[in-house]
């Protein structure tokens, strides 16, 4: 976890203690006793691909700065049902007032990588790399590209900032992919990509002369991605996009493209289950 | 929506645009001009109940202070699909960079009313009151809690800060249900309430006994529940929790209880279908 | 001392230091070495109970991480005139820069714990419990409502947030004592109680009926509060507030309250005498 | 109100308004109209000197951006029992939630700016000028200093940080006075003043030789005051200290001192008794 | 001027506000009248490229809101000796408060501005781009890299954060620009460029195969750069760096790389000389 | 580095941080193993008077918070050509990624350290005390005061808030400088010094007669602040400025004046050249 990934976690750790920890756990901290201490776990209740323990650790670690935490399986790793994920001693009070938030991280985590992992798997051996997209949950943005990593997928631009993305609306403002790719490189540092989304090879044909360093394939059929992928013949990166599953992506890769980007990696979510257990 | 809730919403509001946009949507502001204006409609896709639309008008207004805004139906009421739920106009880069961001709240908080609305229904004519619980998402306690007084129902404790819930461990730390509650009497504030929560008809019975605010019949089957809420006999509140799904929730109701609480309502939340279209 | 009491207790301590100390005590720090440690004594020249030396404790920390630090006698507890009632060791420009704040603060709290305690032995045997008022000075409402529990009396509600106090104003608005009741309790969580403000025995009736957590019996000579006592028969708390003085307090007591509230507590503070002397 | 003091001021604001008010006033907002408009008075209960109605009226205006807000008495003008002091108009919801909180500042920052009009009084038509010291409560500092002024003193230094004052321990330290003067006077900027605390006539003459800004003559008699007073002879400032009632005050002021400071001022404040009307 | 630009600008601005008015100018606020209006003009004192009016602007609205502010030249334009470059009206206390914190800004900037738009000239039509670097002033970077781009020069990578640069120290520890290259680009986005500096041919040529985005050529002779040029045959952009002259510059321009790099823009900045008079 | 110094620096250490270094070195942090140490050196590479140790120290410390640091000259103090001024072991990335920041700070506060310690020892002797100006960089005025101290010289005010400074404007403004004087001096607190700037005789006797703390002898010539020295006799402080140069100062110092102030030890900075060595 990077700098700017862990600044992202802290502050939705900080929301979640704060809305529900709050000023304190009023019903805990009157009852049991300051410096008591317990042993938990983390037990899978399915199979899958865990993502999120550094959060859950962080999480306890709020509430008791001297947790130990031992894990028995890394983010990006797999498991099987009943597979012991996680075993921590620390203030009893702690385990009690931490445990929904934790899991409900871990949870939400493991079930992104866990999808993630399947659609890598069905392109093994092309050489296609797997990319996220823009949908993921609002604040959650790093989190989840975080978990696509462990899934074993490459991140897409982390958002509106970082790489120049042409569209619709942008050519028809500007007049054309050539007017469009040609203002912006006036305008940006020398740091920054060009991607050129297109749905024609027309508009692919264009994408390549205007010198764009990525052309989005959009919506394409198998057929016409490979003829886009022959006609730009190594002068730009190629990403396949939209109305991409499980069942059709091994044929998309197989068109020879570099990426195929998959919203729905982010998009519906369902969460890995994980229970805590106190021993 | 009251001042923290707004707080809450500013905080995830900002986070959503700072993941996104971070110093500029790139390609928008290098390619559009910065004076164009446009209209947008928010339309549905399918039935439902609205929730959000302030939170959408308040990222528009975050990229455009001047946003014309008009909601169509407001947050509470129903939709049908076709039925066009809000119309803006406004600056045409501040419609392009918070699109998605807008619908993704929009939609998460569509769906929790729509699914509320469906519990309140199914107890219409009894006088229960529906309940939501901790079961939301990190970050968007309040946000969920808002989207369920939408759908109708009522909220409960907003975090573990601000009433006393007495559960199993507790118990069991401080000797029982009497010494539980009158040790926590004598150091809280006289403005919090207790709750404690039973799982059989003698823990009910002391904690009648011990002069708790609220007792939460837990897990139990619809005949206990009855004799519960007839062996409280209105000495406290009465709150059914556990398994409670539509189908079950109107022979519960019928026993009389006062509150019924339901994890689900935000525990799976399946978004509402809403668009964006560009007039 | 909670999280919420510490983060205040945070904010005073930095505004007292930025104020008083700001960018350095110039005059200390450029004449006194660095590194040179002192002892003193904070000591008693009246009798009281002590409240705030934990207090004093942080601002002197604040200024030296390793202050060595011994209380004699603990928050809560009775001191003679001429008791040391703690010693502390630690650097002597600390020392110097942090007395006039340290003091300042404990002379203030052990003033209302000290009041504090003669009201709570005034009514010793009657089972009534002792409240404070939101009679605070500005920015010390949670110091001041420890400095109380000190005393061992018990809080009110915090501020006008987490109870719902319906006054003359608030009944007048909403037609009545029952209307405003009903229309309130549609809007809040379950989690918050409602006290309603009654001056006469049919405003107490009505409170009554309209399902009132607590009723308030405001200004009411003796023979009214037992008259009410009598006609509310435990189906509400009950409060007696106004006028209460040391003298008038036993009889109202006795009349059967379950609280009796006194504004004295914190409106007119008498700082106890406590001087540090250095060894 | 410069500045500095606006930012003090807004800070005990946040803190009070967050403490008392916090989420909401919750028995108002849900009863009272959010629109509906009251009209209010501040009335002069006793005689004194007003001083606070800037603060009062930021109370007001935080809570209701558009109150209408006029002053008949200014800070630093004398009020008769019964006069009215300001009239302001705005919402009725502001009306309540802030009346506690801009009568409790009023009221205090009244009472200094009272008392300190009374030894200005006292010493009127000697030249002496009256200072007030770092008695003041912790976190009011340039507030209470804002009072004295409106008093018609003047204000000594703000801290420790704005003027060396060399005092007992410091001596003791550097070796002698001048050894102190000395070694502090190559350390800080041309902009600071050097003032020496001196017992004794023997001090004064150290002092002098050493080439002090200003002279501290403490707890000295009045006699001894005097003697000092022609031994400085103008070659720098003096200030009278220690002991200062009004009954002994013109005596002091008649040796010549340029200025005699009072701790009282700030120390022993006696709120002045003033009430909010709704018309 | 972008949001991150005007972010880290606003921080300058208060910083330098901060530590120059701090609590307010004493001298100007106790002696002119708060309502006073005047005139004031910005005047070049000698020949130059004009760059930070709108942080002299912002400068003067922190200080008066009202200010009425006419340039008469824009930034990114030159200016002759004598030339007013901008007019403006506003508060006398302002104007007098912030002239030196508003030239020092403008001067620098318009030194950057000045010295870049006489390198660019430098290379006129060969199509060569002019870069800067990171030796920039701490604090300064963002601003910096305007004033650049208003001399018509292009940015660079903005820091260590945006663009990976693969240099001595990252190839030895990798064993290679291959698998330095490699072990990169399997951990960071799709969206991140990736440069490499090479010092001879044989670099050049590793860099090319490693499939490099950009090949910094660093420190060669003008004739290696050239030879360089014609190996890469625009498999990858080229930049050369070090050791840039006026003098040299068009030389290197004329190799055909496509960039060029000058630490001196913002390394050794001359003011342009520039005052503000009072009308 | 008194604590308002380190706030200062803090401020700028982490806007350089962020501007450079952002969220990570990602060359570095994806290239170099985390844990591996080196050790560097920094040496001097011309002869000078070396401030800014601490500054640079920080800044690894904030990259590596176990960084070993040795210093062999402090701040203050002369070094040699060749000379190593500060040996330091960290990690590995630390040192690469930190680098250019640090040099970046040390170069330009050894530059005005040395410059001003030329001043001072052209007046040796005569008992005069150089002062610095506000011609400081925005944002740099504590770091730039504070390197004038390590070459030995007296900080003027610090800024436009802890002193008053009477000019030209406001003397016009008041109507004469005796009226300027008395106006201000009713205003402020006891702690604060007045000094009035003036460019004739006639004025120098204005301000001895309004009780001047300082007298500023603008743009005089020699001759003319010979007398005007005579004329004040001792009455009030006396400091030279403008146009003071190496070759002049020392005539101007022999007329008795007691300070002299030079804008051009901070206007006009020179880097000290320094240069980090890896071992």
């Amino acid at each position: 976890m990077d700098e700017k990934l862990l600044k992202s976690v802290e502050i939705l750790l900080n929301l979640a203690c704060s809305e529900d920890i709050g000023e304190g756990d009023i019903s805990t901290s009157n009852l049991v006793p300051p410096d008591e201490n317990k042993t938990a776990l983390f037990v899978a209740k399915e199979d899958g691909v865990i993502a999120g323990l550094p959060v859950a650790e962080m999480i306890f670690r709020k509430l008791d700065r001297n947790i130990e935490w031992e894990t028995l399986v890394s983010d990006g790793f797999r498991v099987k049902k009943g597979d012991t994920i996680a075993r921590f001693s620390g203030n009893y009070r702690a385990l009690l007032s931490g445990e929904r938030t934790a899991l409900n991280f871990l949870q939400r985590m493991s079930g992104i990588a866990t999808l993630t992992s399947q659609f890598v798997k069905a392109v093994e051996g092309t050489g296609v790399k797997i990319l996220d997209t823009r949908k993921t949950l609002p604040g959650y943005r790093l989190l989840d590209k975080y978990s696509i990593k462990m899934g074993r997928a490459t991140n897409h631009r982390i958002g509106l900032y970082d790489m120049v993305m042409i569209k619709d609306n942008h050519i028809q403002v500007a007049g054309g992919i050539k007017n469009a790719v040609e203002a912006i490189r006036r305008k940006i540092p020398l740091s920054i990509k060009i991607e050129v989304e297109t749905s024609t090879l027309e508009m692919v044909r264009e994408a390549i002369e205007a010198g764009a360093d990525i052309i989005m394939l959009d919506n394409m059929n198998t057929e016409t991605i490979a003829k886009a992928v022959t006609l730009i013949d190594k002068r730009a990166k190629t990403e396949a996009s939209g109305n991409v599953s499980l069942q059709r992506i091994r044929e998309i890769a197989e068109t020879g493209v570099d990426f195929i980007s998959v919203g729905a990696l982010t998009h519906s979510v369902k969460a890995l289950d994980i229970s805590q257990r106190l021993l």
